[in-house]
């Protein structure tokens, strides 16, 4: 059965996040958004828009299809 | 200067698009969205979601990551 590609993705985002030491809140303002918000992509609660993609593959040091390489066999 | 990302991956999936040959009316049907929503996808006037995203990479049979891969040096 195929995952939940918001669950996978949100997964994926808080795994680097912790790899690099950052809180939500940090990971929150080097994206311009808010705390809550960033809690909610981890959990896998949004359907995320490109732009804010962008904006977390970016603060996280990586790039947008790398950050989306998770869930390529979660679809 | 850094691309328009939104122009970016709509000029990628114009270009897959019509390299399968398919008209927007049949990959808008392939996704479930609309033909007005293909275009303007197309022509980057959306922030398209991660789903629509998955959708429209899966329609065009390619992986969402390297659906993606055309963003990576417009960010």
């Amino acid at each position: 059965m195929a995952m939940d590609p918001l669950k996978t993705l949100g997964y994926e985002i808080r795994k680097r996040r912790l790899d690099l030491g950052l809180s939500q809140e940090v990971l929150a303002a080097l994206c311009e958004l808010h705390r809550t918000y960033i809690g909610s992509v981890e959990r896998g609660e949004r359907n995320i828009s490109l732009l804010n993609i962008i904006s977390i593959a970016t603060a996280l040091k990586c790039k947008p299809s790398l950050l989306l390489k998770c869930i390529d066999e979660a679809v």
